[in-house]
C-alpha cells in the first residue's frame, strides 16, 4: 500500500448560514475499499498483526460495519484468512453493501450473542489455534482490550496531516468535529494532539453512546482522563443507525450543494449534530474542520432505503381506495 | 470548485500475470459527485454555458448516464435549472442510482425517441426560450454537433496532469487505455497530446460502438483523421451495458486485490478488454496507464443486480420441486 491511499485532501466549503469557515478532511476519498477512517485503522491493525507474527485475523462487528469491510478487503488483498464475529441480533440488517462485500471478500462469518462476546471470541480463537493458525483478534483480549495503541496510531498519523495542512495554508483550525462511535478515531486524534501539539478543540459527536461511556472509550485510546474528552451525546437521535428528517435534510443538502455523500448512521448524523451544536453556541467566526470518516457504501444503502420507501409509498398510493 | 476536485492520484498496482508495469489514474477519486470523467467534462460544459451567457442547461442521456448525474449535480450546486432529455427506450432501466440522483438534484426529465432526438431537442429548446430562459444544449446544435471543443478541454487538461506525473516520477507511459464511449475523453486526451507532446499510444476500448463509428466520433473531438484513432471494438461483449463472466471476474479481482471498484458498463469492460488486448499482443514490458473514468454509482448498481440475482436464485432454489 503506498501513500496514494492515505493522504487525503482538505476542502473548504461555503455554508450560507454561518460566519465560520468550514473545512472537510475527505478521508472518504482514500483509494482503497472506499476509504474512510476504518481503512486507516484496519491498516494499523494489519501491521500490528504482522508484527506479532500472526497469520489469521479475527474481527468483530455488525453487518453495517465499515471496519469489517475494510479488514476483510485487506485480508483478501494479502491472502490472510479473515473471520468476522457478528452479533446474532444484527442478522436482521444483513442486506447492506458492507455485509455483502464482506462475504464477497471471502471472510468467514461466525455468530455470537451481544451479551456474551467474550465467550464467542474465546471459542473462535481456540478453534483457529486448533487448526494451526496464529489468530489475531483486532481488539486484543476476550474483553476487547489491549490493542488500543494500534488503533490510535491511525488518527495520530492523520492528525499530522492536518498540522501539515495548517502549515501549508497558514491557518489554524479552532475546532475539529467528527462522528464518534468506538472512540478509536477521536482517541487517535487526541493522542496526535498530545504528541505533535496544536490547540484545536476536538469534539466527537456521538452516533450512539451516552457521554459517560463515550468519554471513557475515547479516553482509553487517547490515554487521557475521561473528563478531558469532549464528547457530545445530544444528537444521537434515539440510537445507533436511527435518524430523522433533520439528518436527511443535511444529507440531501450536502449532496445537492457540494456533491459530498454523507450517510445517516455516521457522517450525516455527526455533520447535522455539529451544525446544531455550533448554532446553539453563539461565537466569533472560527475555522471549523469536519473529518469525513467515510462509509460510501452506507450512502448507497441509504439511497436503496429511500428508494424502497418511495416504492412502498407508491404501491400504497396505487392500492389506495378511490371510491367514497 | 477548487483544485481539490480535479487533481487525482496515479496509483501503481501489481498484477501477477504480466511483466508490464500497471498504473491507474484514479479519476474516480475526485471530490465532487463521485467524480469520474463526466465530472471533468460536465465542468467544462458548465463554464462554456456561463461564457455564452446562458442560464439553463439541457442534457441528453440515459438513466445510467454518469454525465447526467454530474451535470444535474453542478446545476443543483449553482442553482441553474437542468433539463434532461431521455430516450424513451431507456425507461426500462430507470432504477439506477444515477437516475435516482438526477431526480434528487431537481432535474426535469423529458422524453424523446432515440430515432428523433433532434426534434426532441428543438421542441425543448423552444419551450425553454418561450419561458424566458437562454438554454444551453451541451452538445451544441440539434444534431449534437458544435460543442466539441468544450468537451475535449476536460481531458486535454487531464493529459497535462499525466505529463506532470511522468516528469515528477521520471517515467514514461508507453500506452494509455480507457473506456471509450462518446469519444469525448479519448478525443480530449489526443488533443492534449497534440498540444503538449508525448508519445504514449492512446487506445480506447469501446464499450459499445463499432470501430468505424467510434473512430469518427473520437476524431471529431480530437480534430484528427479517424484513421489516426486507436479504437478497439473487439471487447464490446454484445453492446452497451452488456457484460459476461470475464468482465465480472475482473471486477471482482480488482476489488478483492486492490479495493478498486470497476463497473460492468464502462471501466470493468474496458479494463478486462485491455488485459485481453495486451495478452493477445506479446511485447516487451511496458508502462501501461489505465484511466479510471469513474462511475462509482454503477458499481453499486452492479452489486444490487448481483444481489437480486442471488436472491432470485435462492428463491428459485427454495421453490424447486423436491419430489420425484
Amino acid at each position: 500500500m503506498n501513500d496514494v491511499m492515505f493522504k487525503t485532501p482538505v476542502q473548504e466549503i461555503r455554508l450560507s448560514d454561518t460566519a465560520d469557515r468550514m473545512f472537510i478532511k475527505r478521508d472518504d476519498l482514500m483509494g482503497f475499499s472506499f476509504g474512510g477512517n476504518k481503512v486507516r485503522i484496519a491498516w494499523e491493525f494489519f501491521q500490528d498483526m504482522k508484527e506479532k507474527g500472526c497469520d489469521c485475523l479475527v474481527a468483530y462487528g455488525s453487518s453495517r460495519s465499515n471496519m469489517c469491510r475494510a479488514l476483510s478487503n485487506l485480508c483478501s488483498r494479502y491472502g490472510i484468512p479473515c473471520y468476522v464475529l457478528t452479533p446474532r441480533e444484527d442478522l436482521v440488517e444483513e442486506g447492506t453493501f458492507n455485509s455483502w462485500m464482506v462475504k464477497w471478500f471471502g471472510a468467514h462469518i461466525r455468530f455470537c450473542h451481544k451479551s456474551n462476546v467474550a465467550e464467542g471470541v474465546d471459542k473462535l480463537m481456540a478453534e483457529l489455534k486448533s487448526k494451526g493458525y496464529r489468530p489475531y483478534y483486532i481488539f486484543g483480549d476476550r474483553y476487547g482490550k489491549g490493542n488500543e495503541k494500534a488503533a490510535a496510531r491511525a488518527y495520530c498519523q492523520a492528525y499530522r496531516e492536518l498540522l501539515e495542512y495548517e502549515e501549508d495554508h497558514e491557518l489554524h483550525f479552532d475546532r475539529i468535529f467528527l462522528a464518534s462511535g468506538t472512540g478509536m478515531t477521536q482517541g487517535g486524534l487526541m493522542a496526535g494532539q498530545r504528541q505533535y501539539g496544536g490547540h484545536a478543540r476536538i469534539t466527537g459527536i456521538s452516533v450512539a453512546r451516552p457521554s459517560c461511556r463515550g468519554k471513557s472509550e475515547v479516553a482509553r485510546f487517547a490515554e487521557v482522563d475521561p473528563e478531558d474528552v469532549d464528547f457530545e451525546d445530544g444528537y444521537v437521535c434515539g440510537g445507533y443507525g436511527l435518524y430523522d428528517g433533520d439528518i436527511e435534510s443535511v444529507i440531501r443538502m450536502m449532496m445537492e450543494r457540494f456533491g459530498i455523500p454523507l450517510d445517516p448512521t455516521y457522517t450525516g448524523k455527526a455533520f447535522s449534530g455539529m451544525l446544531k451544536y455550533l448554532k446553539a453556541r453563539p461565537h466569533e467566526p472560527e475555522n471549523i474542520l469536519f473529518i469525513h470518516t467515510g462509509g460510501t457504501p452506507l450512502y448507497f444503502d441509504y439511497l436503496n432505503a429511500v428508494w424502497d420507501r418511495k416504492q412502498a409509498a407508491k404501491e400504497i398510493t396505487n392500492n389506495r381506495c378511490t371510491g367514497q
